[in-house]
C-alpha cells in the first residue's frame, strides 16, 4: 500500500467511528450541538493524529481496532480546539479549510459549548465500557492521563497562552520552540505515545516513537512558516524572502527561510533515523518524508 | 458537628487540594493561565458537590481522602462551565459571587481558555496515578466515564443548549424540568453517584442517592427561581407574585409562587424519605431542609 493508500485507510475508519460518537444517544431537544460537532469533525483534515494513533499501535504489535477509540478521542480535541481557535476573541477566523467557521455556521455560544462538548467526549470515548474487551482498565486509564495532560494547561492550552503573549512582543528561538512543541507538538506526540500504549511497545520503542513524533511536529511547524510567507509573497509578487516578518516571531523570520529548508530535511531525517527499534516502521519513514516537502 | 461546621469542614479540604491542583507543575511562560483558574475557582461558592462527593463516600463506608480527587475534578467541571457561562457570547454577566467574572479580570481569550484548562485538569485530577493507591483503575475510570456524560452533551452542556433556545422561544413544564435535569441536575447527579462509586455503595443505596440528589437539584432550582422574581419585586417594590414574568419560562411562571414554595418543601421531604437504604444519613436531611429554606 502507498502512504496515501494507508492514509486514506486510516482516515475512513477513524471518520466513520467518529460519525457513531457523533449520534446523540437520547434526543432531548439538544441535538442541534451534535450537528454543530459533526460539521467540524468532518470538515476534512488529514487525520494525521489518529493515523500515528493506528499506526503506532499496529507496529508495536497491536491490533488496530483496540486503538481505534483512542485515535477518535484525540481527533475530538483537535477539532474542539480548531473551533476555539477560530472563535471571535482568539483568531477571529471566519473560514476553516475553506469552509466557514463553526461560530459563522451555528453562532458564537454553539461554538463555545460544540467545543466544549467534543473535550467532554473526548474524555467520554476514552473511558468507555465497551474499550474493556481490548484494553485493560489500567491502559485506558493511562490514556484518559496522556490525553488530558497532552491537551491541558501544561501541553496545548499551555501552548496557546504563550502563542497569546508572542503577539504582544517579539520572542526569541528556544520561546519559539517552548510554544511549538506545547501548541502543536503536545498532541502530535500524545498520538505516538497512545499508540505505543495501547499496543504495547517497550520502553524504548515508546521513547522511539516520541522522538520521532517530536522532530516531524517541529518540521510541519517550520514548513508551515516557510508556506506561510512564499504563498504571500507569491500572492504579492514579492521575491521570496524579503518580507519574512508581520510583526510575530516565526522560524523563517529567526533563522532565515534557507536554514529552515535545511531544518526540515534535517527533521525529517533525524525522525525517520529515531525509528531504529521498531523492526517494522511501516508508513513512517514515507509520512515523515512527504510532510517536508508538502507545498500546501 | 452542625451542617454549616460540616460543610465549612469539606469545604476547606476541598479548597486545599483545589490549589494543590492548580499550581503548573513546569512554569515555561503560561502561569498567568493558572492564576486565572485559581481566581475563578477560589471566588467562593458553597462547594455544594463536592461535599456531596465526599459526605456520600462517608455514609457508604469509603474513605474521605479517596473521594477528594473527584470532588475537586467535579468541582472544576462546575467552575469551568461558569466561566464559559459568563463569557460575552454567553450570559454577558460582569459580576460573579460580587467579584469581576473572569473575562473581566483575565479578558475572553484566557476565560475561553481558562475554562478549557479547568475541564481537562479535572480529568487529569480523576485519573491522576496518585490516585490508585484507594481507587483502584476500574472505579477511577468509571469516575472518568460518569464526569465525562454528566457535564457533556446528554448532561450539563445538552441543558446549556436547551437553555438557548428557552430564550426565544416559551416552553412546557416538562421541557423545563427537562432543561434543568441536565443544565444542573447532571453535575449534582453525578456528585452523588461519585461518592457511592468511591465509597463503594450497594446498588439500592446509588438508586437512593441518585434520588436524595434529583430533589435537592430540583428543589434548589425552583427556590432559585422563587428568589430571582422575590428579590426583583422587593426591589421595585412590587408585591410578590406580580411580575413572575419577564418573558422566560421559569417555575413561578408556569406554577406560580405558592405552589413553588409548596414543591420546595415536598421535594426536599422526598429528599430525606429516599435515604433510607442508608443506616447513617450524616449532614444530608439537615442539607436538604436548609437549601429549601434558604433565602439567598
Amino acid at each position: 500500500m502507498t502512504l496515501n493508500e494507508q492514509l486514506a485507510a486510516y482516515s475512513a475508519m477513524v471518520e466513520k467511528k467518529l460519525m457513531e460518537y457523533l449520534q446523540p444517544q437520547e434526543d432531548k431537544g439538544q441535538s442541534v450541538i451534535f450537528e454543530a460537532c459533526q460539521y467540524s469533525a468532518m470538515a476534512g483534515g488529514k487525520r494525521l493524529r489518529p493515523a500515528l494513533v493506528l499506526e503506532f499501535c499496529r507496529l508495536s504489535g497491536g491490533k488496530i481496532e483496540a486503538a481505534l477509540p483512542f485515535a477518535c478521542a484525540l481527533e475530538m480535541i483537535h477539532t474542539y480546539s480548531l473551533i476555539h481557535d477560530d472563535l471571535p476573541c482568539m483568531d477571529d477566523d471566519d473560514l476553516r479549510r475553506g469552509k466557514p467557521t463553526n461560530h459563522k455556521v451555528y453562532g458564537e455560544a454553539m461554538a463555545v459549548l460544540a467545543g466544549d462538548g467534543l473535550l467532554n467526549l473526548a474524555f467520554e470515548t476514552a473511558s468507555d465500557p465497551a474499550n474493556t474487551a481490548l484494553v485493560s482498565a489500567e491502559i485506558q486509564l493511562k490514556a484518559v492521563r496522556a490525553l488530558s495532560r497532552a491537551s491541558g494547561m501544561e501541553g496545548m492550552i499551555g501552548g496557546q497562552v504563550l502563542d497569546m503573549k508572542a503577539e504582544e512582543e517579539q520572542i526569541s528561538l528556544d520561546q519559539l520552540k517552548t510554544l511549538q512543541e506545547l501548541k502543536t507538538g503536545a498532541l502530535i506526540c500524545v498520538a505516538a505515545q497512545l499508540g505505543c500504549l495501547i499496543g504495547g511497545a517497550s520502553e524504548e520503542q515508546t521513547a522511539a516513537a516520541l522522538e520521532y513524533a517530536r522532530c516531524i511536529g517541529l518540521a510541519f511547524q517550520v514548513q508551515d512558516d516557510i508556506l506561510d510567507i512564499e504563498g504571500d509573497e507569491e500572492a504579492l509578487g514579492k521575491p521570496i524572502g524579503s518580507d519574512a516578518e508581520n510583526g510575530k516571531s516565526t522560524y523563517p523570520s529567526l533563522l532565515g527561510v534557507e536554514r529552515c529548508h535545511e531544518l526540515v530535511r534535517e527533521l525529517s531525517e533525524q525522525a525517520i533515523q529515531a525509528l531504529t527499534p521498531f523492526a517494522d516502521t511501516g508508513m513512517l519513514p514515507a509520512l515523515a518524508r512527504t510532510l517536508a516537502e508538502r507545498k500546501y
